[in-house]
């Protein structure tokens, strides 16, 4: 691809090299595959790196029609190959087309354009495939850090002496916890857990061994519908009601989960973990697809624009905690939340504290040219650009880390826009101090907080 | 006008002038009265034409004040014409007065400006109107299939050999059907209607009536508010209850439509006639403008964003019916839900269909540069640009057939500009058969199914 | 600062300098001290004038991490200069930075940039606001008409004999009246309140006190969860209980206001007094910062999308009371509220008024280039740009008015983009009185209705 792909003007092109290109990346969540890369897997075709575990690329099939036998189904991994390579000259417009260039481009060194026939892009991508185990693919991106989410009674061993790599904690199994999770936590922490104060407590020791293997971030999905309920006393009841195997009625099961994920919050501030929140997907659309695609298979959809008042209720009860709120980025899964989450940066501060509450990257669907583009003119405005966390995958697939340059070219190419119409100051130095915060900086800040 | 108007670039208008401009027209879902294209009505002077007949001028022109009676009163149609020509220079900046430019230089070869005095404009259009009967106007639109709505008991003899037109079928009053809906169903398909499974029986063999006259679509309105109740076992009864002349509480009423969409939708599909869903109108503002100017005389408002939730159970629903999901078109009412709708068509599927579940075009407030625009970015990113089924009226002006070319430049000037960002290809071939598919290809294709 | 800041095309340039520049200002809500202008005050020092005031500044800084002791709290003024002179080169892309420089320029006549250091920027600032007491400071800004806001019974006579100042009437505290304003509004009246018609008796006193004072606009401010009840005939009942002491349920609380902001509305109408509704702000967000920095000390966030039909509701019910509506403007807080607010503009009418119900301006987190930008795409679109009732500050701080500047800037950037593509014509003489109906002419009319 050209060096100056997105970059479409001089002082874009100058940002971009002299700033962005060579700084390491930090993915502070994604969903990799975190035994792949303990063991170091070597892909067996290109189907199963660049297609497989890409639910984005399957969903574009799906729309254009492709069976559902050659997406997830039982096709050969040619055929599925096939499937998606042929659908490529339909998607113009959509960041998939140039996602697959880059990939294949910064990964293998090869074009998509011009458009070879499928059998020949098959057997060169194969080719090119075999000698690459999945550290030499990684290898293509300077990561200084990546973070698989894992849940808290997950095993913490692949994480331990892995320069770059430590687990992400995904929350959501904590809030109603089931026996079986209550029973994993006992055993890892020694701690019996038979009233609210016992659970609170093994989770604070098994943050600790999260800490210990390089954890900072966790994440909780506030789905479509969230809402808070303020602690009115009877959690402790609640929750023993829980252990002692009782299914809670949706109203106690909302207060119960309000209070474990405001406590939870004021944990991550003790330990220093930032707080993800994944807010607003809509998982339940075609059941159709979720049994055959599985909970996770690329139809979820975006949900109603989020309830405010359910929102800041949540933040303020952290903040009330004895440690207060922790670093939080807020995730909107609908655009056009963009400026209640930005916005909320300014409703929430710690002295000394920079960005304590903070809007995430352009997420999930919202991950591309346009919502990444649409974010920063948001967030720049109601909020301030240089304190922006920058960008994480929340992808499934290694070659997605190529979206940090994407974005960092995106980044570029947006302020040189913003410079051209008077909206940023045409001073070099302090342009470059901004994006290089945003695309390095501010992470790092975090982690070494 | 200049024939490249709105296209500001050589792409822009190399795609226009090449591929676009002479394409047939499928208008597949408008508000003409069908009677006066079966009579080829002789309309008698310009109001009757150009402004009578369109609430987007009336509602312009009650925003600055023109008196009721000049709009829907009883002013002579010269008064009325001169109330709309006089605001004309106070409209810069909306899509009226790009439209009304349009509309007489396409079919009446008469440009607006320079502006001349009302009398010459009245005596001018009128002699150019007094030897074309509505035939000549709507020929000179290049029409392939044009389709009015009506209800499902309407008369289907306007719509017997006519090569172009067919009726869309406006489904909201099968919801909660009057006595003399049933009465007239009865009459037309021979089936007695005593349970729910009898109505639905006589609905099937109706909509086979509407098929073979040419029907391929039918829509709803799921106005501002709009929810969703899953079966529960019940609604054979309450339809029994409505036949016997009960009037339902209201979440009787609620299920028992929720029910009958649902069921709607699976005989749409049965019989490939595809489902627009028409999502979010607050059509109760001003009661006062409603009793002067009559239910649709154009104040109505744009809904709260959808809820999220209601629409995907109801999607849910259908595809569980016997033939699933038909091709279900969704059209937002608010441009914040532009992503939302985007994003559900990778939520569902089916195998060898394309774009099964889509976003329809910019709909009624939204149809104009600014919406379409929008809706273009919106729907690259979310969806695949390629599958989207282009532009239909919904109006009640047969001149606003013109806003067909209105969207084919502003499609080329939008694709010209992704160009020049690198976010398409250049690559002349691909570009073409994309706004080929989108202004053509794909309303064929549904047509044809 | 140049000349031609923001105005990036000759077009841009010709109609801000030809038109714009030396037009006076009508700021018709602020929240500027009026004993402060009543009394002439001669500010002590930089930091009193353009930081204390201004929670804009307040957040970005909380937002950085400085220590509210530095914003809020006890520290030195010059401390709290330093705090917020040196985030500023941190505030690229935000508009508080353009705000800044061109606060300084305009009044002060001193460059920002390049930046000098605090201690220099400290003296010199103050040395040049020695001599300038506040009367001075408004004098750079060709004032014909600022409204400060006030409630129903404060005291009128600093409004007395000002030639500009009037007072906009902020009417929430009329919706559930307290004992103590009762008593207060009897004395100011005359009128004994035993009944929910002696207190509308009482009302309609007061505001005829009001207009003498040169009062045209009040505000109502419709948070976020705002919805409306219609009459049920028990208004009378409730109000009774309110004076005889009952504190009211919830249900009884909603029902009673929305009755009093209905008939509140009709009272404008008949007093012609200009009535805005700020909708949708969530002010509980940090309970820390409220007991910091007071209710109003700039932690607020923008609430959900609005209840369409609650809204609807209630203009339909004043367009009920004798006296119709009176000039009505919606300011969204919420940017994904534009096309909802613009598009009502059509929704409500009256013969021989132009623009009934408007949107207002851009309002509080949405006050910078982009909300202006997106509101004014938006509106033109939505309803008819020349009709529009152009820029407030809604500000605490003197300096803001030269955000009349700012938007008179953006417009006249924005509209030389339309132009360049065909969007709205290259007409001088057209473009001109559009941009000046925006700025000065709407406003004046209804100043004058």
């Amino acid at each position: 691809m050209n060096k100056n792909f997105l970059l479409k003007n001089p002082l874009a092109q100058k940002l971009y090299h002299k700033v962005l290109k060579e700084l390491p990346i930090i993915d502070y969540h994604n969903h990799l595959n975190y035994q792949d890369i303990a063991t170091d897997r070597q892909f067996a075709n290109i189907t199963q790196l660049w297609v497989a575990s890409d639910p984005y690329k399957h969903r574009l099939m799906r729309i254009l029609g492709v069976s559902e036998e050659k997406i997830t189904g039982n096709s050969s991994d040619f055929e599925k190959f096939k499937a998606w390579y042929e659908v490529l000259p339909r998607l113009a417009g959509n960041p998939l087309l140039d996602w697959s260039q880059m990939e294949l481009s910064y990964v293998f060194d090869y074009e998509l354009f011009p458009f070879t026939n499928v059998e020949k892009a098959w057997k060169d991508l194969n080719k090119k495939l075999e000698t690459m185990p999945l550290s030499q693919i990684l290898g293509k991106f300077n990561l200084a850090y990546i973070a698989p989410c894992i849940s808290c009674t997950d095993d913490l061993s692949p994480f331990q002496d892995n320069p770059v790599m430590a687990p992400s904690l995904r929350g959501d199994d904590m809030l109603l916890p089931t026996h079986e999770l209550l029973d994993r936590l006992c055993t890892q922490t020694g701690q019996a857990i038979l009233s609210l104060a016992d659970y609170l407590s093994a989770i604070d020791k098994r943050l600790a061994e999260f800490l210990a293997v390089g954890c900072r971030f966790a994440d909780h999905a506030l789905d479509d519908g969230f809402d808070f309920r303020a602690d009115d006393g009877k959690n402790d009841i609640r929750f023993t009601a829980l252990v002692e195997g009782t299914v809670l009625e949706q109203a106690d099961a909302l207060a119960l989960s309000s209070y474990l994920l405001t406590q939870l919050g004021g944990l991550y501030a003790k330990h220093r973990i930032a707080l993800q929140l994944h807010i607003g997907a809509q998982r339940f659309t075609s059941s159709r697809l979720r049994s055959l695609a599985g909970p996770a298979g690329g139809f979820a959809g975006i949900g109603q624009t989020v309830c405010v008042r359910a929102l800041t209720q949540l933040l303020d009860s952290i903040e009330k905690t004895p440690s207060g709120l922790p670093h939080t980025l807020l995730f909107a899964s609908n655009p056009s939340d963009n400026a209640v989450m930005a916005t909320l940066s300014g409703s929430y501060a710690k002295d000394a504290c920079e960005a304590l509450v903070s809007q995430g990257p352009a997420w999930w669907w919202c991950d591309h040219y346009e919502g990444m583009a649409t974010m920063l003119d948001n967030f720049a405005t109601h909020s301030v650009l240089s304190s922006f966390i920058g960008m994480t995958t929340d992808s499934r697939s290694p070659l997605s880390l190529i979206r940090h340059d994407y974005f960092r070219r995106i980044l570029c190419q947006w302020v040189a826009q913003m410079v051209d119409l008077d909206r940023m100051p045409r001073d070099f130095s302090l342009l470059s101090d901004t994006v290089y915060r945003m695309c390095y900086g501010n992470a790092k800040r975090i982690l070494e907080d």
